[in-house]
């Protein structure tokens, strides 16, 4: 039994710092590394693989829709070409910044609105796949477990993580609640806890209807924005090692 | 004797079409590609990716200042780690639509303003030789003639080309005379070939003040943006294999 | 019996020309303006107002998402008071031009998506006729017939110019059928002229499936991009003129 | 005797939050808001106009170098053109917002490198000027004390304020001295209280070299992007009151 345990990281952007990157690295395996569309800059992509090859921790790109203002969280119709060179772009600059620092990169996490866009449409999902096979065959994609993302990887041969979430709420098909519904997060942290525990040993969660649901824990994301989250990703990590689970990066088992 | 011919392409952006990149890839050598700050988008970047490997012509990354709506043109005062840093992140960037093409760059060249404090200040044109450096070790450096990216080519031990223009005078000390100053321009078709012709066979210039100068000429600059222009680089091209030298491109001698 | 014809322009950017506007000019009555966020710069902003007020022809705003990249037509989950502050921006942008040629607005005319999902969305588009409110609640808001555009500038007690399109195939709903449909447009122009003439003239189109609808025309949509389009605008205003049908600004009528 | 304190606000972007605007608005008497080159987005700048309007700051535009990513704050070769165009973007821009708030805009003052540049550069202040006439010919254009911005006001017959600064140690010839020199800032409270005091009260500063300069104190700048800022300007608001300096807007007396 093993997890990763990934967070986003480098969102900061020019004079506008954001998140708490020195700290979370240490609780982390994998770090997913904003490529300058919906957040980070040259500067700060440079500084950030810097820190993640310095905490050693594995890096990965975070690519996201032409979006700054809307930090990548609003959906827009975008092409699954539009889509396939969005992500080659930003999965190549960053490659850049990893090879610069001696390294590589594991693994590639579309994010917010491309994400859950790429979630539900398998087209999308499949023209991302290609675009990081095309970067680097022996990446890794990282998706919702049981979604499109994972579907695609499939299908065009590449290794995936399928991910999940301590404190969201689950539905019967396996996507998350939505946010604007009332339950969407689980705000008692043992229930959060307890949630993601049964995912990575068990792998079943328990839906909004109570209903058991396999599903398939390769990564966990976590959140380390406030020092609430940054706490309970302490406590999380603890609690794995605790129950025998064993925190490492996808990149060795998946 | 020979000379690479190198040209501007990929600089069409969203719904903006730039430039004649089918019709001037034929009579060129080296391609320059636009990747997306002061031009071009992931897009345009795949297709001229495409159309470049399709005629044959090498790739080179062409990043310029982050400034889409003064079209990379305008000094910026940017620190030397602000350069390296977005030269490699558009040189990675348009390495990776290389990669997904089965082929890779060649040649790295610096586009407008950021060509011109780089040919003048050297602490600039090092950063951007390291960032080049840092991305592919094999990449060429292309500067103006004597200026300061040559300089920091040598230091850090890169290939470099050596870039000439046909159609601009020469000041004593190597630089361009700025296109401010009247007769910045050689109008003259036939005077421009000469002055072309002259760098490549026998590496010298005559300056504005009369001055012969030496001057190394592996790569000359062509434009393709008018139908005049066209008409010119296919005049000079053969205007080179007349005079005997050899025309290819810049990976295959320097 | 009046028409007013509107044409989209100032959609140049930076080094990037498009569009015909001092061509186009002198046919319509009334010019939209990119502000900025879809196309259109500052320097372009000034230019073509100068040159429309030259032409004699009105000024409006014509506010996109902002997505330079996509052209604005890209559909976008913005939220209303995202749509509202960005209408508000864009027209109070567009408005400082206006005045320092001495003179003002007359319309705003929202873009491509934005304008469609406005069409279809109550919610959005009553955010965008309260922004054109509050910068000036003479000006005249336009939309698609019988959309949602229309509905909210009575709501919120602004005038509206309804629009209709001469080459556009209609629903029975009174949409536009979606330029993805087979028969989407009307190629023919003599079938064109004719739907545009019955518009105005009758208040009528015939739908895709044969049925005449009720349509209110106030304005019709023009494009000036090719040099077919151009003469096709001077046909149709020549066919109004004919029939009788005056041609002239929706600020003298609506 | 009497004085307007300014700080610079509303420039916080998308998901990034920056400054203390609710805490410092009460303390000073105009407020400079970004408009959205440098910093601020249309959703900031209505909050930020609310805010101001209900803490009754005046509102002013403070309009940017078209550089987010380096926060307005590099130089950059614009032509007056560019300049102008640039500024009445802007500043019609943030009128909208003012006017949907039921107000109306006191002043401009650029921002960074742009008041800088203009600072020294009279043709370009002379089209910043120029612009902010306008939007509105009853604006009043702050700039550096002695600086060109001030001279090109008196040139285009507008109001200005000169600003002076509390902890920045003054050159005989009037600029202040870089930053980049050790000694540029007056790190001793009590210092800078002491020049603030005299600059209002008898209108002269002692410069670096020791010599007193006459200086004309219409505004101060006012930081408050830490909690020591914000103290400093409690303070140094109190001491103005003590020393029988009146501290209102430049509205109200310039």
């Amino acid at each position: 039994m093993q997890i990763d345990m990934n967070s986003d990281l480098g969102e900061s952007f020019g004079n506008y710092h954001l998140g708490n990157d020195d700290v979370i690295l240490p609780i982390i395996t994998s770090a997913n590394i904003a490529c300058g569309f919906h957040a980070g800059d040259p500067l700060v992509m440079e500084q950030t693989v810097r820190l993640a090859v310095d905490s050693g921790t594995r890096l990965g790109a975070h690519p996201g829709l032409p979006d700054l203002v809307g930090f990548g969280r609003r959906e827009m119709k975008i092409s699954p070409r539009e889509a396939y060179t969005a992500v080659l772009y930003q999965v190549g600059a960053l490659a850049a910044f990893a090879q610069a620092a001696g390294t590589h990169l594991q693994h590639v996490k579309p994010h917010g609105a491309l994400y859950n866009m790429a979630s539900r449409d398998y087209v999308l999902a499949e023209a991302i796949a290609m675009a990081v096979k095309a970067v680097d065959p022996g990446l890794i994609l990282y998706g919702l477990a049981g979604g499109e993302l994972i579907h695609a990887a499939e299908k065009v041969r590449l290794r995936s993580a399928s991910e999940v979430f301590a404190d969201r709420r689950y539905m019967d098909d396996g996507s998350l609640m939505p946010r604007s519904q009332a339950g969407a997060v689980l705000a008692d942290e043992a229930e959060a806890t307890a949630q993601a525990l049964r995912m990575a040993r068990d792998g079943e969660v328990v839906t909004a209807s109570g209903k058991v649901l396999k599903v398939k824990a390769d990564t966990i994301c976590i959140h380390g924005d406030t020092p609430k989250a940054i706490a309970f990703a302490q406590h999380i990590r603890q609690a794995f090692l605790d129950a025998g689970v064993q925190v490492t990066a996808s990149g060795d088992f998946v």
